[in-house]
């Protein structure tokens, strides 16, 4: 269990590959190459079973071809939990095996409770749950996404479990969807946006935890479709992480989430998940390669996010010193 | 599969147990009675498998001992998902047991997300995933809880499977909980509350559902701790159905309900988890129940909660006229 300052250890990651982006692992059956499916099948007496293991077997040939260029992974537990409890297998395995390949992981889980219940959530995804008279570590992802609607008593609990497991949390703030308007937009009679009242709460929440090069492990999800909000939310959160979806499918450009990052060319980890992950399907990678070297295919997709990124942060004076 | 319009389905359920009560389904594994632990873990090598049959156990002793009084049941996530994939396992067998008994079943998940990732949620609690070249059942729960902080375009994936199955949605609005009240009180420059731009949108979002008995099976969370704020969320949302935690362990009484009752004596069920599950725990029920006996004394405490809810209509005037 390393208890570091999970922030800390991120940005140490960052700068060891020299890169802020993450491999989203969002698998997709019918995006599977044939192979893997078909393997996973004859194996597999179950049709759950068998798309457990084809999405296990898939997000290893990803994380094996992606684990020395990234530093983190954030697998997205809605394609997991699609199959039941064996999703859920196949999920937990996936975060133990991108450990096991020193990869940060980012669950992409989105959870909010309130008291005992975000209590519940919080031991099962950070710290560690109690077995009849033992305690044991559950899914153990190293950061979970929450959703704080329900205000400061659906947080605290999480962040409770990032003070004790070195853990950390990104908060729901401006999402990068097109609807985000609809709540997160709307103006209160201070005549501020909701998502900035957010970004203050989370500033004040994470304060405490601010590690030794300056930022908090408890972090924001700011989409990279919103770079005019994201400069704002920047500013109000200068020592909180942001995990920025949104790049690649979503439209969102590398020049789009340089004002994610302050000027020390720190403080964001940008994702993309679809993008990379079946790589092999789309131009250009598709003419290179196929089905069955789709790994090779989703490593060139990464490494070109990376030169995407690097270039669109040169060119914004935001590269780190020390790169 | 039920086709039939979910909200009227539970408002028939609601009428044939003359109870708009719902028992939550929590399981706390130290608090399950002695002789359903010690028999799990006999019967089960691993630990997590132990405690996933010990919490299935118990919730079927729950569910044969009030199946015949209340309408519906709401199991709550967290405390099955702290168990992985075993954990699941019991969430998932559980709500097909209670289905078998006739049981409306609620999930308490209040997932969130955009796209095609609420569409993959969607498809796992309410519809049908694809797995190879079928479609299957997953979770197959007949109601979900949702928070809708993203917008329109995380809900929509959710009231399309509703429409297709028969399903239906609680969005949270306001939350039961203490500190609800930072983001879901502000007032916005119109001087409307969040939770009141909330209610008009789920208004809106539910309206193309209203089924035969005036009601829409997309409905809202309304804490029963916020009597005052209940009463004018009746008032927007008079046709949606409400989900109302908060009675009893969180501090509501009956007559704080009441106000989330329409006129007619519909539009809301409440729930009780911990006062129910644990009724063999606490006074007056620990005094003739020994755990042994822990569903006798559940049952008791959900024939009080109904009676309590049902004295508090009566002096509200809002007893149904065919009850």
């Amino acid at each position: 269990m390393n208890q570091d300052n999970l922030a800390d250890r991120l940005l140490e990651a960052v700068d060891e590959k020299k890169n802020p982006s993450v491999v989203g692992l969002d698998p997709r059956l019918w995006r599977i190459p044939e192979h893997i499916r078909e393997k996973a099948r004859e194996s597999n007496d179950g049709s759950f079973e068998a798309a457990s293991e084809a999405i296990f077997e898939f997000n290893k040939g990803l994380i094996d071809a992606i684990h020395d260029i990234v530093p983190a992974v954030k697998p997205q537990v809605a394609f997991y939990e699609k199959y039941g409890s064996h999703g859920i297998e196949a999920f937990i395995r996936t975060i133990r095996y991108a450990k096991k390949k020193d990869l940060i992981v980012i669950e992409d889980v989105k959870r909010n409770d309130i008291g005992s219940t975000a209590e519940a959530y919080a031991s099962a995804h950070l710290g560690e749950v109690d077995v009849f008279d033992e305690e044991s570590f559950s899914f153990d992802g190293d950061m979970i996404t929450v959703n704080a609607y329900l205000g400061h008593d659906g947080i605290e609990p999480f962040i409770d479990h990032c003070k004790k497991y070195g853990k950390g949390i990104f908060i729901l703030d401006k999402t990068s969807n097109p609807s985000s308007s609809e709540l997160q937009d709307l103006k209160t009679e201070d005549g501020k946006r909701i998502f900035e009242v957010m970004a203050e709460l989370i500033s004040e929440w994470g304060e405490e935890l601010v590690g030794k090069r300056g930022y908090s492990p408890v972090g924001a999800v700011v989409g990279a479709t919103y770079p005019e909000e994201a400069e704002m939310l920047r500013d109000i959160m200068d020592n909180n992480l942001f995990l920025v979806p949104g790049y690649g499918s979503q439209g969102g450009t590398a020049d789009d989430v340089i004002p994610c990052f302050n000027d020390d060319g720190y403080g964001a980890v940008v994702n993309s998940s679809r993008g990379i992950d079946y790589a092999y399907q789309r131009e250009p990678y598709c003419e290179e390669y196929g089905s069955e070297e789709y790994d090779k295919a989703s490593r060139k997709a990464a490494l070109d996010m990376k030169e995407d990124i690097l270039d669109s942060l040169e060119r914004g004076d935001k590269i780190p010193d020390s790169w």
